[in-house]
This record gives structure tokens, C-alpha cells and sequence, in this order.
């Protein structure tokens, strides 16, 4: 979280903008809290250049909770086809089989997901509900550098994105999603904010056994509010809204992203102890699993980092070594310490 | 919310304990957080005496979501007994029957919810999957101030009870209770963490259609952590638990909610100009439903209470009038003032 933001919301905290109350304790349907919602609406809706005939919905749940959420809400019962990429796209189908038919169009399983399979290769179903991809692998280190046109591969099929671990990276091209939804933790405020960007035409096709606290019709009719929604936590991706645009907006987030992880990737691969298996093409800006070739020396590595302030570098138990994560809020600084100290632990203990 | 919290967490906002982080920045999986959330679930056990055979869950979506979830989860399919004491009951039985057979064994509707019908005469189902009462309901004014004891009335069913909106407020008889829920921001801190406390022979019996986000079973054998938990909310909750500890607990904050209860419905009650509709063996600690007898005086009313700072005093749209709310944070002082202002337009307008 930047600073500048933890910051306001500390001095605002017992008296937002002298109404008296904080913003813990407004109604949500009173007017303060409505204008905090209104804003935060209009901000992301310039920063992430979301046209108008998609609706922004703030949700609860996290994108775990979006993988029954969407298909109870866009599947219609039919077939959804997913693309596995790695982890989070593999939970994701699993979670869709409670609702609908699920057909992998395509899986990067079999080379430990360290590719993207070519779109013109995919095997999508005609008449698909759907089409669902993870466009960051937030594990894997996965990431879609271009969205796949479907129209242009002969599909009208929505493309769903789960874009939670690089939302407002870098931008979004509109006009090949349908729909698109991310917890909100990662590059855009606190925990228990979900984002779900949905075109209206998606709408009104909920399941029977959709809750209707989890219906996108009735919480877009709603404006967020059929349920009180995450009202503080609203707030607080509100603040982180009006910081990246005082940064100069996606664009700008995008150009630091871009350096951030040449730097990292490029250290990696200069280098004769670290490796990244993840094919240059679909190399996340995001997230950079990384592997030391003697990973006896992993301990030494991890302490060594600890003693630097370099902290959550240990990867996902699942894929094992390290991975550095380089949201929207790590500086340029933050990475170069990093790639200073993996120089110099290679040079003394490589 | 107690001045104290806030105070509390605005101090610790950009450094928790020396952490070097703020809470919103901290992995759900790390220790610095995995120690507040066990706190929290510590007091919160104590405060409300919750048994060891209860799981305390931390969830997301609201009561209106456990609308849902509640049955997803311990229905089976079956049939749910349900009161209809008011507004929220009333909505409860109507997303329940998206799951399973719904019976409403008992409902007030006819006098306009003002009565809690006694529970000898309601007509509950053999078999039933459990029993649902609303045991405050927010918008009427009307409160369950003993749980039915449903083994004395012959039926073996869990009760279920929905209790966002008093929840610490008195004390709860978990050996009449299977399940408990509420949404946290009446009474135990912000908006965006729900509460659910549920009898483990509960668990394990989720539909198939139930969101595994959702699954009690699978949130219980994960500490919640099964999505990423709201970790702010719960968080400043736990701070709250930390205040209803020092003010007292549970008992003591039941002393203090039946004075403060007390005061403002004799004040009513001794008055020729305002009316509570609500029997006296059910009225709300809570909230308190009240009418001018004439009704052209609300608006003045209300323009005289907000210049005195006296706020949110209008009724919910479905019942008019007008309505008090006495949550645990509210000070005897603040009632007095409310009272003092009762009184004063009484004598001078009525």
C-alpha cells in the first residue's frame, strides 16, 4: 500500500472531511458514504478506461468466491470453456463444474505451465457460454501480455478474465472482454473488495441457485447495495484510486511496470544460480518465481534477504523456490535492492 | 464505533507493533496476521461464551448473504421451519426457498409484526432441517428476549438464528442454539465481516451447488483463511472485542443496553405524543420504532433532533416514522439527549 495512502486514511480516520464520523461509521446509504462510493466509481472507471455499457460492481468474496460467482451468474447452465494456465485457472474450472459443463480448451499442464498455448490452437466449443482465462497466474508467474481477440478466431463467446493479481498494471482492451474480476488486495486496497467489471449485456441470466447477494443484475441495480457492502474498504481502494492517478494513471503504473521487471528478469537471466522456466513471451510483470540451481542453498538465500528488509520472497508451497512480487506499490528502488543483493549472494555464495 | 478503536487503529495504521507494515499490507498467511486473527477469535469466544463444539467462522457478504449460505449449507435439501417476526425474517425465508422446502410455522404479519408469536403455538415440521427466527429484527423493532427452547417443544431441529444487529448485546443460550450469523457492523466493528458461529455437527452437509468460498466446512478446516479473509475489518473487530472487554463484557453491556432501553421506552410510553406499536415482552434494545401521533409534526422533528446532532433518526422506508437505534457504542448520555429532546418538543410543539 503507498504510504501517501495509509497516511490519509490515518488522519481522517475519527473525522472524515468534518463530518464527525468515521468512515466506519457511516451508513451506507447516507449521503458521505455515497459520494466516497460515487468517486471511487468515476475514478476507476477513467483509470481502467472502462466504457459505459460495462458496469463496475464492488463485491465480496474474492476472486475465489467469483469462480462459483460468475458462472452462477453467466453460464446459463451451458458449457464454459477455460484455458489452464496454471494454478489459479485450474481452481477455477474446478469451482465451474458445480454449474455448468466445463471444457479445457487448453492446458499448459504438461510443460509445468511455463507457456501460454497459442490461442489459434485452442479448441473452444461452439456456442460456449464463455470463455475464462487467468490473465496473471499469480503462482506460476504466468501473464497474458496480449488478451485473445475471440471474434477474430471466429467465436462471440464472452471472454472472462480473472485479472486480481494485475489489475491496473497495465491496461485492459475492452473490446475482447465481457467480463473481468480481481480481488481487490493486490495492487488496489485492503482485503474483502472484490471487483467485478461486467458488460451489460452479461446481466440478468443468474441461475436459479445464484445468491441473490451474489446476483451482478441486482447488484448493478442496486448500485452495490443490495447487501451493505465493504464500505471501509471501498474507502481505502477509493484513496489508492486517487494516488495512481496523481502517478499519472495505468499508463504511467504500465512504463514503471515494464522497467521493474527487465530489471528483475534480466539479472535472472545473466546470471549462472537463478533461473526463471517461464518462456519469455508470457514472463509476468507481476509476480517472478525464480529458482537458485542449488537449492541447498535456498535457507541461506531466504536469511540473507530477511537481514535486508527484502521479506515474502519464499515461493508458493506449491511450485517451491523463491518469487518476488512487484505490484503497482513496489518503487523501482525496492526491485534494484533486490537485484543488488541477488548479485552479491551469488558472487559470494554462487 | 468506540472512540477508543478508532483512536487505536489510526495510531497503528502505517506500523502494527513495530511490524513495519500496516495490517492491509500484511499476508493473510503470515504470522503478524495469523496472531491477530487468533486473538480475535480468543475474545470473541470468551465474550460470547461460545462452546468448544462451535466454530467461530469470519466470512464475507453480510446476513443477506448467509441468506443463502445458511441453506447451501445445512438444509440438505429438506424442509426449514421459519418465524416471520419482520423485515428480515421475512427475506430470509424467501432466498431459503431458492434451496429447500420452506414452512413458515409462525408469523406476526398480521398485526404488523407489533407481537412475537408464542412459540407453543408454532407448527413446526417433523424433520425439519432447522428452525430460523430473526432474534432482533432491525426494521420493526422487535426482539427475542429468551431463544425458543425448541427440545422442550418436542423437535430435535437446530435453531438457526439471525443476530446481526445484537449480537454482544446480551448474552447468547448456545444450548438452544445450532448456528448462529450476523454481519459485524451493528455492534463489533465495520461493514464486510460476517460472523458465523456454528455447531460442528453442522458442518459437512453442503449442497452441491454451495460456492466452496462459501463451504462452512472448508472455511472451518482452513481458520477461515480458505479465500482471503476481509483482514482490515476483522482486524478492527478484534479491537472492538478488546473494548467490550474492558468496558465489561457481555453482562455488562446487557446492564447498560436495558437502561439506555429503558429510558427511551418510558419516555414514549409516559408521552401523549409519541407511540411505540411493539408489546412490551418484545420490544428491541436495539431499535426502537417510534410515531408522532401526528404525523405532520415528523418533518419538524427532524429538523429540531439533527440541529441538536441528533442523527439518523428517521424511520426505514418500509414503516415511516421514526426510529432509534441503541447499539453498544451508544452512550446512556446519548439516549438522555434523545429523551431530553422527546420531551422538550413534546411540550412545545405537541
Amino acid at each position: 500500500m503507498p504510504e501517501e495512502v495509509l497516511s490519509q486514511a490515518a488522519a481522517e480516520m475519527l473525522d472524515w472531511h468534518g463530518s464527525g464520523m468515521s468512515v466506519m461509521e457511516m451508513s451506507h446509504r447516507g449521503k458521505e458514504f455515497i459520494s466516497i462510493y460515487e468517486q471511487a466509481q468515476v475514478d476507476l472507471r477513467e483509470l481502467l478506461a472502462v466504457p459505459d455499457n460495462f458496469e463496475i460492481l464492488f463485491m465480496q468474496g474474492g476472486g475465489l468466491a467469483e469462480n462459483a460467482i460468475v458462472p452462477l451468474n453467466i453460464s446459463r447452465g451451458g458449457v464454459a470453456d477455460f484455458i489452464v494456465s496454471g494454478s489459479w485457472s485450474q481452481k477455477s474450472q474446478q469451482e465451474a463444474r458445480k454449474y455448468c459443463a466445463v471444457n479445457i480448451a487448453a492446458s499448459s499442464e504438461a510443460d509445468g505451465h511455463t507457456t501460454l498455448p497459442d490461442p489459434a490452437t485452442w479448441q473452444l466449443s461452439p456456442g460456449a457460454s464463455y470463455v475464462h482465462v487467468c490473465s496473471n497466474e499469480t503462482i506460476h508467474g504466468v501473464e497474458f501480455h496480449e488478451l485473445p481477440d475471440l471474434k477474430a478466431l471466429g467465436h462471440d463467446a464472452p471472454l472472462v478474465i480473472d485479472f486480481s493479481s494485475h489489475v491496473a498494471s497495465r491496461p485492459v482492451d475492452w473490446s475482447r472482454v465481457g467480463l473481468a474480476f480481481g480481488g481487490a488486495q493486490k495492487n488496489l486496497g485492503p482485503a474483502g473488495l472484490t471487483l467485478v467489471i461486467v458488460r451489460e449485456d452479461l446481466l440478468g441470466h443468474a441461475l436459479p441457485a445464484c445468491p441473490s447477494a451474489f446476483d451482478y443484475k441486482l447488484l448493478a441495480a442496486n448500485q452495490s447495495m443490495y447487501n451493505t457492502p465493504p464500505t471501509y474498504a471501498i474507502y481505502v481502494a477509493g484513496l489508492v484510486f486517487q494516488w495512481l492517478k496523481r502517478q499519472g494513471g495505468v499508463a504511467a503504473m504500465e512504463a514503471r511496470n515494464q522497467a521493474k521487471a527487465a530489471l528483475l528478469y534480466d539479472t535472472i537471466d545473466c546470471s549462472q544460480l537463478y533461473q526463471n522456466k517461464v518462456a519469455p513471451n508470457c514472463r509476468s510483470r507481476m509476480n517472478v518465481p525464480f529458482f537458485l540451481r542449488d537449492e541447498r542453498l535456498n535457507e541461506s538465500f531466504l536469511t540473507g534477504a530477511r537481514a535486508r528488509g527484502l521479506l515474502q520472497l519464499k515461493g508458493h508451497k506449491s511450485v517451491g523456490g523463491m518469487r518476488a512480487s512487484l505490484y503497482n506499490a513496489m518503487p523501482l528502488a525496492g526491485v534494484q535492492a533486490l537485484v543488488d543483493y541477488l548479485r552479491e549472494f551469488e558472487n559470494t555464495r554462487g
